[in-house]
This record gives structure tokens, sequence and C-alpha cells, in this order.
């Protein structure tokens, strides 16, 4: 018994802030063969549009607070600038887009995050991916783009991480398909120095992980990053990539270059 | 054989501009029975996010023209801001809703208006409402909701007047399923006098309307609207409703007040 192949794909940062980038990035999406799914991040467009909105989101601890204000904001920018503006890109390159945030089709239904010391606003913590909806969509020959933002099922709309929505998702889907989750970032893959490209690690797994990670040639940002896809991959995900953007029209080819978690 | 009958509600002015009265339409819009389908328009907030991002909308012969930092506005409000909030409105109240644009899932095809004496700018012109996979939607136990935006299939948003959207709608769907139109507006129906509420035309067809009209009865904007309606009714849409977004939970009872046009 086969079952279905399913491509998960992350895309954030600077490819979301320039037209052009972007381009070249729904390009190499729609060139992966078979279901896939894009979940898009917020790159900058949200801080410069509060900005001229005179909207301001609160710093606590040096992390930024969504109030009420700035989720107008990231509803209007993620939700309606980016993911509609992907979805015409996408049709125009023959592929057939819905954007969705978790509200529609209730396809994401989380909760406020609970306040213990920081009340972190509208943050939404994820309570559910809706697996079979999007499995039904994909076979409906639909390829969702996700938003960064869910609902709590009483009409409150709530800012989720665009890292996380694209494992939980995965990880949603795992029990029916084989899914491959792609985090696309900068940088070529996972380097033991990221000041050099030819550094990319082909494979990794655990073991190779957690000697690099005391060698000390794994540090930073992508730690987090590293537990999030180890943990998508004991719940049943099939493969982790860990890739530029650029690479994505390549992930079913020999001529890949990028990191590769199994 | 029963055809399905389908609801297609278009609301907008002041009820968009409103959190308390957009609920109390949400809350009539969910009580409607069977298969429905919500169009909105854009009220004034579009507008006001205009003016506080410097954003100015070129005005010919009193036209409002359409260029691209407006189409971002437009997406951003209609397709972001108030899409968004009224698909998490309606899932608090028990509606699977999904929000659209015309991109998502490819469901309405247009072009840029033609260039005659007066470029309208990314004014978007129906070339086709995909009724198909709408009712596949809907036979999903899915409620769409429906922006006033459009795409050209080459990658452009456009903006689409909501009247327009939806009697195309209507229209795209008479052929397989027994369709109501419902336009809300601020006023509880074709009235006689204006500004009288107890004038409201229960039942007009073409021959009642073109005496009221002669008459002087019915004027200004609720004659092209009317004329929409007629159209509607010739393409095979079976009624087309005129009252106010407060009638909504009642227009399949006795107690129904407002125009039906038939």
């Amino acid at each position: 018994m086969n079952k279905t192949a399913v491509t998960v794909v992350k895309i954030g940062g600077k490819v979301l802030d320039d037209d052009q980038l972007l381009a070249g990035v729904l390009d190499s999406f729609a060139a992966i063969e078979g279901p896939k799914i894009l979940v898009h991040g917020g790159g900058k467009a949200a801080t410069e549009i509060a900005g001229k909105l005179g909207v301001e989101a609160p710093m606590i601890n040096g992390r930024r607070i969504t109030n009420d204000a700035m989720m107008d904001v990231a509803l209007m920018v993620y939700g309606g600038l980016m993911n509609r503006k992907m979805a015409a890109g996408l049709q125009a390159r023959g592929i057939n887009a819905l954007g969705l945030t978790g509200a529609d089709l209730n396809v994401i239904q989380a909760h406020k995050r609970p306040v213990k010391d920081i009340d972190y606003g509208l943050a939404g913590d994820i309570d559910a991916v809706d697996g079979k909806r999007l499995l039904w969509l994909l076979e409906g020959g639909i390829t969702p783009i996700m938003a960064p933002l869910t609902h709590d099922g009483k009409g409150q709309m709530l800012n989720t991480n665009a890292d996380t929505i694209a494992s939980s998702t995965a990880r949603s889907l795992a029990r029916e398909a084989t899914v491959s989750l792609v985090f696309t970032f900068e940088k070529p893959g996972v380097m033991t120095d990221p000041d050099d490209d030819t550094t990319v690690i082909p494979h990794l797994d655990r073991q190779v992980f957690e000697y690099h990670r005391e060698a000390g040639n794994i540090a930073g940002g992508m730690i987090p990053k590293l537990t999030n896809a180890f943990e998508a991959l004991s719940a049943g995900v099939d493969k982790v990539y860990i890739c530029h953007a650029n690479a994505l029209a390549d992930l079913q080819r020999d001529s890949f270059v990028g990191t590769i978690i199994s």
C-alpha cells in the first residue's frame, strides 16, 4: 500500500519582502511534483505597515506582543496582502491554490497562550490541525497556502509562528501520507561554518546533530529549528529538509543542495 | 427532481464598519437554513487605512481609480482584515466558513476593464465564476465568504464590485441549484417613499417596477440595483430579495420584511 507523498514547504524572511525573489520561489515551489502545501511567515512588511499606521507592538523582555491593533495588521498583511498575492501568483503558474488562515475551514484551531509571567497577547498555541481536511483539498487537486494565523473557535484570530504551523501541519498529515517537511531560509542548509556555503551538512541524524552541537558547529537559532525537525520525525514525518528557497525545484532530484534530516 | 436550494447574500455599507452591527448580521446569516454564500463589499475601512498610509486613489470623473497602492489596500482590508474576521466569526457560530477571493481555487477569473475613454486601473470585469467549484464546497458543508476581489489568471489581483460578484455568483449556480439572491442594505426594502419605512413594496415584478419607475417612486441608485436583479432572474435565478441585513434570519419565514422580486 503506497501512501500519498505530500510536501509541506515553509517560506519566510527576505523572499517575502521582495516581489522578484518571491516570484522565483513561487516558480520553484510550482515545480515540486505531487500534492504540496505552502506555509508562509511574515517578513518585514507588517512592521513597515504598522509603523505607517502608527501602530506600536509593545515589547516585553525583547519579545513583541500582539495587541488588537497588531493583530489587525497581521490579518491585513499576512492574511490579505501576502496570502492573496501568492494565490494569484500560483494560479498564474497553473497551480490551483487556496489561501487559508486557521479560521478558514476551521483548519487550525488554537488557544491564546496562557499567561504565566508574561501575557503574550494574541499569540495562538495550536490545539489541532485538521489533516483530514487538508488531505481532502490535496486529493481535489488543490494547493493550500497557509498564513501564520489561527483562531480560537470563539471568533478571535490569533498570531502563530509559521515554523510551528509548518511542522504541526506536517505532523497532522503523517498518519495518512508520506510527508516531507521543508524549511527554507537564506542559507543553503545547515552549515558547520555559517560563513562558508561549502560546509553544508548533506545528511543529519540525531547522532550527527549532537556531535556538531557539542563541537559548537551548530548554534543559535538553528538549534530550535533542528529540535523542531527531530520532533516532527518522531511524530511520523518522513524527511525534513533545510535549504535555500531556490533549491525547492530540486527537492526530488540528485542535484539537490541542502540538508536532509532523517 | 429537487434541485439544491442555495442562498447568496450580499452585505455591504455601514454594517462592515461597525463590529457590533456586523456581529448581528453574522448571527442572522448563520440562521439562514441550507447551503449559503456570503459576499461582502468594502465599507469605509479601506478609505481610512489608505488615508493613514498616505495612499491616494486618483479620481476621474468622480470615480475612484484603483492604482497599485490602492489594490494593496483592498487586498489588506477586504481580503485580509474583513474576510478573515468574518471567517472566524462564522466559525464561532458553528458555520464552516471559507474566505475566498477570485484567485482562491480560481473561483472568479476576470480581466482588467478595457480602456476606452477612461483607464479605471485595476478594476476587474468578470469572465467566469466557477459555480461547479462553489457547489462542490457547498456540498462539502462549507460556506464560502467572497471578498470583492478577482484575478486575471496572470498573477494580477483586481478590484470588482461586490453587487456584481453576488449576482454573477448567483447566476453561475442557477443551472444546478434553485438560487435566492439577497441584497442587503440600510433600508428595509424597496420603498415608494424613501423616508417612510412603512412604504416597502413586498413584491415586485417587471410590470410593477416599470409602473413605479415611471411614477418616479423608484429612482437613483435603486434603479441599477433592480436592473441587476431582473437580469439575474432572466439568467435563471429563482428569487431576488432586497432587505435590511437584520431581516436575513427571516428570509424563509412569513414574518419576512423586505422586497421579493420574481
